[in-house]
């Protein structure tokens, strides 16, 4: 009977090294690739990779938009590298509101597990879609597209996004334009805002130029 | 000022044909492709095909394995068709367990909104990674590879899976052995079963030959 | 020596039936599928379904923008369906600018065939990339991220965009906030801008709400 | 005992729906689309869709190039559609030869079960890589190089090509230089042959102009 | 003349550095990405990176299992990494078994080229396609399902399975059920076996807890 | 109002981290992966990195074939890597000739910029696709299939080519066949061309053996 056990041992050992097709947990100092992170070696990943408790607790969203996200992307949850898959959490208190952004690199998968959340994204035909969602409710905003979330209820509103990738990227419109040094000229001429606008929303957001 | 949103809009017309870009919503009854279905008309498409309710409330654990899978994968909630993404609810009453299971199309991310579960994989190269979630915690498992939950406390849990496919499929390895007419000697000779643990199993799980 | 002939033949006619590999010419009126267009018969198909004149000539400048976009995509141009690239023509008159945009499905190579053009992105990171081109020169935007073209000389320039999409998507920012019917509450919220400011543009742009 | 059954089935069931992920048999009169053939429905799917015995036996050689090569491809073998895997089987009697060729759309592994093969590709970067082989062994060709395969024994040799797409396609440089009717006069500015080998190949080929 | 040579040989010369598009010979002590193994130098690459003899013999099937499994995937044949292809060869003695297993990572299509394989898979429908095939036949299973290979004939039994992928990965579910440290408990509650069958085969497949 | 800008900039902090998918400029003496070269570190990325000026002037064509082509592939350009595209610039004078190739690894898309290009390509089903295209016009051609370009008037003509790839490669026909050292009896078998052609063109283009 032992037998067995040696044969198929050895009929079996040649995939482990094959640990690459399994799964790439992150190795965040190594060299990256278009693919994403470079792998740690397969001998020293351990269940922990794969868990993360990160997302236990809510977000401080004492704030100005009373709302935080919380991300487990590839860089903060190195497990899911290359699996095509990571999530968020959002907080959001009475009057709190995720901006208008994309995700360059994903979709994503909201479901609410708290309170009301109105979202909607906008399509390249320009048709707005919009919904209330309630605890349990899904919606699904496709890739590159602008969308939103505020709080609809009375009460704190909590929801999980799920996205297509390790790491979907976020780029916060308001941000893109008005946090960084992009001139205030190339910001109007390219948004139609007026100057009085670009400058006031350049200061409270940090922008310069 | 009419101009510019005359002109803007025959600006931005043509990209009204490329809606095919932006998502796909099923088309259950079109034709299928390697790709996932057919679209329905972009001109058709309305908020609540992105929107799906059916998840909120607790699927039925009445059952011997105390446990309910409800998915939203593109054939349940046709907006994910082409996305990449879908999710999935699973309620564990006290003893629930989800068995033994592979998704063949996608990598899986476990969420813990309610209660405890005991979630674990197994890699090609034969290492088991178990660990007990609290709500809160997440655990991502990677293609293809066998895994399972089981509730680990004494009160009702829940989890929202999410996945890296809109069709990741699903292959419950009991269901696979013994609840359909593949013959028992096959199965004994592939599984090293005995005829009596074979032939008890296909009688419980209604399989045949 | 007609053996060679029948026999080569013989030896190459399956291929005929594996057409669907080499291209897939769009039929604009097929079902669509996550991958794209259907095509139509290869027996159909002509060398005029794989060029396109419909660039040739500039766009029509002599709006408010000063600018013309003219996309060879596959719903305008059928042979690249499916084959991962296309193409539109940018025509900037003096003073002429793309709005800021995002293309949700591809990254774009812009070169300058004629005249002074000033493009910039902006990155997840919300570092700004700005530079001004000359004829003959080319800048990459990655995937998914807002950017401009805006006319930097005082002649007419003229530039071409290489997409890695058949379909890349349009979403011109302006277009997305202010010219539908999303309410101006929501778009305030979401942008910080104010109601005045909301208001105008939608006015100008065409938006309601 | 018999609730498991109904209760897990009725688990089990919402995966019937999910039939397109696990395959996609092609339906050969249906709609293609850029990624490959449109589905057969999964409830008229038998198991000879995922079987051919059409390689069994030898292709014929009885040829001037002594060869004979018979595909196993989507077209021929519906049951690899949308699966990125298909073979075909390499016939060559003494002297035969499979000239040189690409497959536009897969990586090739050739596998010897008899005789000598003298096979070898060529890079971009122009090298050359030659071998023969012997039953049993194994020789991979990357994707869209020219590559070629000869008798390299005094007996017939028989071996089989997989590659990684379920419809590589194949292009034979000789016959899409000389048997088709592109001009004689473009495919000597294009090759540097002089106009009497063109003139004879095309002859010997069947084509013309 | 020579001068055509000079020319054109830097005409081409660029591409030398573009190998990387070519092929990626594995470096199996470089870093791994979620791609595949990082390549060793283009200038190091030698023909017999792309050829492998190790197949040429049967694997030793004195085992309880009366087969081998010999694979030829990236991790024991670099050529194929990244081309999307690999193969193995299975071996079966009268009465010769390959147990019921997955690849997690890619399609396979299996070659018989001596004796009688009778093969099956499961699909996630739960529908089972099992056939008896002969030397020159040959079957295709889905990525991820499972599936098995037994001798079907009273003499030695060969097969060649190529998979769509250069690391398929292999997953043996006796192995994965009883050849690891995953409690006893933990199997009995996911398998609905009982105690003393899964201690049993702990037992012999060498697995603990 | 400062508390805005510093909590919205922690809210945004964390994409800092996730760079890898906005873009990944090559690293070109880094390790590469079968997904392309390995990036250089996000912040030492600047705008110069997204730019070529490389293709401003015209290619040397005081040559035989009267042509020059210039790459900006991700090893001459290496902001492109990892985001599928490319561009080469095409300069024939008159007379001028891009001898018959392939493109192992992306499909083209040739706009002519000036003068007159006839150009032309060959499908797997042996079918010539050939066209005579103007300033403005474009042509594409898809992935590993044989093609061509000539000047097709009495004045230099310039186009450039986009490809679905950052590294396409190119495979010049006569070079893979004339120009290195695969024996002149290989070429011959595999072309049907006489030996006095081959070796006078391996004379010609540099090849031995």
């Amino acid at each position: 009977m032992i037998h067995i056990f040696l044969i198929l041992c050895s009929l079996f050992t040649f995939s482990t090294h094959a640990a690459v097709q399994d799964f790439c947990v992150a190795d965040l100092k190594g060299p990256e690739s278009p693919a994403g992170y470079s792998c740690i070696p397969a001998a020293k990943v351990i269940v922990d990779d794969f868990v993360s408790t990160s997302l236990r607790g809510a977000g401080n969203t004492s704030n100005i938009i009373k709302a935080a996200v919380s991300p487990a992307f590839a860089a903060q949850f190195p497990g899911v590298n290359g699996l095509g898959i990571s999530i968020a959490r959002l907080d959001l208190s009475p009057g709190g509101v995720i901006p208008m952004h994309t995700h360059p690199g994903g979709s994503e998968l909201l479901l609410v597990t708290q309170g009301f959340i109105k979202a909607g994204f906008i399509s390249s035909a320009n048709t707005v879609y919009v919904k209330t969602l309630k605890k349990g409710d899904i919606m699904v905003f496709p890739q590159g597209l602008l969308h939103f979330q505020v709080n609809a209820g009375g009460v704190t509103a909590v929801g999980f996004a799920s996205f297509s990738s390790a790491s979907p990227g976020l780029q916060i419109t308001d941000f893109a334009l008005f946090a960084n040094d992009l001139p205030s000229s190339l910001v109007e001429m390219t948004t139609f805002l007026d100057d009085a606008t670009v400058k006031k929303l350049k200061s409270v957001l940090g922008g310069t130029g």
